[in-house]
């Protein structure tokens, strides 16, 4: 890009006055800002005028081409057979990735995936695995091919190389209030993604009280952002557009989600984590052509579930990184110093779960980070033994909450029981999934329901 | 202010949603971007977002408060008679403060004036006044009191313990392009006449080509608000509105201007510039009581000019502060190394000329500055024989180029004729006066001119 000569005044006042940038502009704000011939109170400035201005459809591809090119790009094409990706856009009990990965790998698949270490509430998939004793985020190349070959699936912190750009500008755009911008969010997510080099790359993109975008129709609107930036960047990818209002199955905590996946696997999870768990990989074998049908795909991944091949490849690559499954087959996983049961003063049905709330009485556990150096308490966390729609009669026992005393495991009691709302006939529920954004377009829940059977 | 546990991320997220600051939070705001708790990179993203959301009323009275209260606030209370100060938010060849401030001492006000040196195409007051040899804008507090009792007229590059906030605000906004924001200019303006500490504030908003608002409309609103927040601050104060299309009376350029401003006040000044300083000094003089009526105010400002006062006034002021005056008052003031008289092709009414086009003329000359580092060349600019209106014939001269060389003059004068525009009928002019805003409300041209006779 050398010879232009643009100001990087000039670039602010024009988004502020509604223009639109090219390559060459983009490229020149994001070089300047990683070499710090552009200061930080300049970018700044900027993310607030996109805030309120936006970026085109276009001006967003070329911002997340310009930060997948600011670092290292995985090459993954000397691996065998297809590489397929999966991310959630964040919730609370969203374990389905420790579900779907080694479901994947087990149908055929190579999954490489890059997990960062969360600054959330509850915990990303990297702190959730930590949890397993001696489980090793980080592997040399050599290990890592060795491992993709041997396994098909791989999961280790994001590379420091990959996408600098990004992490500069999330954490300019984190203490400035500009992360909530549809065109920033969607090029921060899709440039990680290109940048760790799957062919086949399925989204989960949340909404409601527990997740990021606070209503469907913004979670679609992500969607489609995301899922055009997929294919201009040449990747096969879909996006299911989902409900986050309760916690997603029963467990939310490190240890506890852990275990809940392992139990879906064994055979014994809850419909809605099973469910959503089947879908994003059935997508997922259906965009990589093992799949010659999207119902074929769901079934595949139903089928490797069910014989036990699912949970034998999530064994075999906790083990591969260094991971103790010992316990986590033989029970003794769970060792909070108390538990205590949560029980209902008086009878009804579970009409609602604030998946907010629960979220924010897990982190006061202490299975969450708000500073990358904060440590977790992968023991903590609650379990819910009912779920919305579920009967429970007076005294009978809504949740378990696994504290590191009796004091925190009494508060966290109380306000889970004020997070849930008990009501006298069954609830109206909508259905978890409100449908999916593919390269065809949107598919209403009506209509993909019919492939998931 | 202690006691307050703000964050600053959540006041950009407040003024990003639209929502109203109270004091506590602007406080809070300014000292932590004066101590360095606050980064740049915050209070810019602020800026931006006060830039799209705008501050209300009273959030534009608590910031300019904050910002007086940020350093140092002058004390002229010891000081003999009333104190009044005048600005300009700054046009082409306005000069019309070297006329209206020995006016205005002449007349019995004490003008104690603060002036910065400019970042402009063709110099602030300050830099016009150092063409004068010898002249000095730096005083002890002892020797400003001196001349203060002694002459009424004091002019000092401003205090760097003046408005602290201010300057730091504004080295923000011009790196960000934020300065374009109403309640911005108004708090950043107020801020610095309220803490110079003047009784009594007359305020020149201009507008058009060579100003900083567009047109009369958004001239009118912006005085509205200034004049708002010097009345909340207990001032007199009242603004007048003016065109700037074309550059102001003959002379461009910071000796030229000094010249033209001697000229004026021996009786000699063009009618737009004379018209414009006499309102000037009179509205001070009817603000402040010594004038019973603007009409009064008017003809006392006249009275001073026509015998000699305010000249002598001028002089002994400039001699006061050190400089040597005699070719100003004797002749050979101008000393550029080339004049070059620039003569039109053929004949016509000189319609329009380009307050803008002249103003990069001049800065290309030489006669402004772009960094706060770079050395003005006082001599350098032009001089208008002809203004808007006049008749020209072919071969007749427009203007004079003062240069350091023929080739300089030459490019100048071939960009000059650019600049102006001819015609075979004489131009509709609207008056230079579009009205003014006081106290008690509007006041259109229409009514006011009846007052200046």
């Amino acid at each position: 890009m050398a010879g232009h000569d643009f100001v990087m005044f000039d670039l602010i006042a024009k988004k502020r006055d509604g223009g639109e940038f090219d390559a060459a502009e983009i490229e020149f704000w994001l070089r300047g800002m990683l070499d710090g011939s552009i200061p930080d109170y300049q970018t700044t400035a900027l993310l607030m005028a996109i805030y309120f201005r936006g970026l085109s459809e276009h001006e967003t591809f070329l911002l997340t081409d310009a930060i997948v090119r600011s670092g290292e790009v995985l090459d993954l094409s000397g691996l065998p057979g297809c590489k397929a990706d999966k991310h959630s856009t964040g919730g609370v009990g969203d374990k389905t990735t420790l579900i779907a990965m080694p479901l994947a790998a087990a149908c055929g698949l190579t999954i490489v995936k890059m997990s960062g270490r969360s600054l959330g509430k509850t915990g990303g998939t990297a702190d959730k695995l930590e949890a397993v004793p001696g489980f090793r985020l980080t592997l040399s190349p050599k290990e890592l091919r060795r491992q993709a070959e041997a396994e098909r699936l791989v999961l280790m912190t994001q590379s420091n190389n990959l996408t600098p750009a990004d992490k500069r500008l999330y954490a300019l755009r984190d203490l400035t209030a500009t992360v909530d911008s549809l065109p920033l969010i969607a090029a921060s997510v899709m440039s990680k993604k290109i940048a760790a080099g799957a062919d086949v790359i399925v989204l989960d993109v949340k909404f409601g009280r527990g997740a990021f975008m606070p209503d469907a129709e913004s979670a679609v609107r992500l969607a489609e952002l995301m899922v055009k930036l997929g294919r201009q960047a040449g990747r096969q990818i879909a996006a299911l557009i989902t409900s986050m209002e309760a916690p997603l199955g029963r467990a939310v905590g490190n240890a506890l989600e852990v275990w809940e996946a392992a139990e879906t696997l064994k055979g014994h999870g809850v419909p809605d984590l099973r469910l959503l768990s089947l879908a994003l990989t059935g997508e997922q074998l259906y965009l990589s052509g093992l799949a010659a049908t999207r119902r074929d795909g769901f079934r595949l991944a139903g089928q490797a579930l069910d014989d036990g091949r699912g949970l034998d490849k999530f064994l075999r690559f906790l083990q591969a990184q260094g991971g103790d499954t010992a316990k986590l087959e033989q029970g003794g996983f769970l060792q909070a110093k108390t538990q205590l049961a949560v029980s209902v003063p008086r009878g009804g049905y579970l009409q609602a779960v604030d998946a907010a709330q629960v979220a924010g009485i897990v982190q006061h556990l202490g299975a969450g980070r708000l500073k990358l150096e904060d440590k977790i308490d992968y023991q903590v966390g609650v379990w819910f033994d009912k779920q919305r729609g579920d009967k429970i009669a007076a005294g009978e026992s809504l949740a378990h909450v696994y504290a590191e005393s009796e004091e925190q495991a009494k508060a966290a009691a109380e306000a889970l029981l004020a997070a849930c709302t008990f009501g006298d006939v069954p609830p109206e529920l909508p259905p978890l999934i409100y449908g999916a954004v593919t390269a065809a377009g949107f598919i209403p829940w009506a209509e993909l329901q019919q492939d998931y059977q």
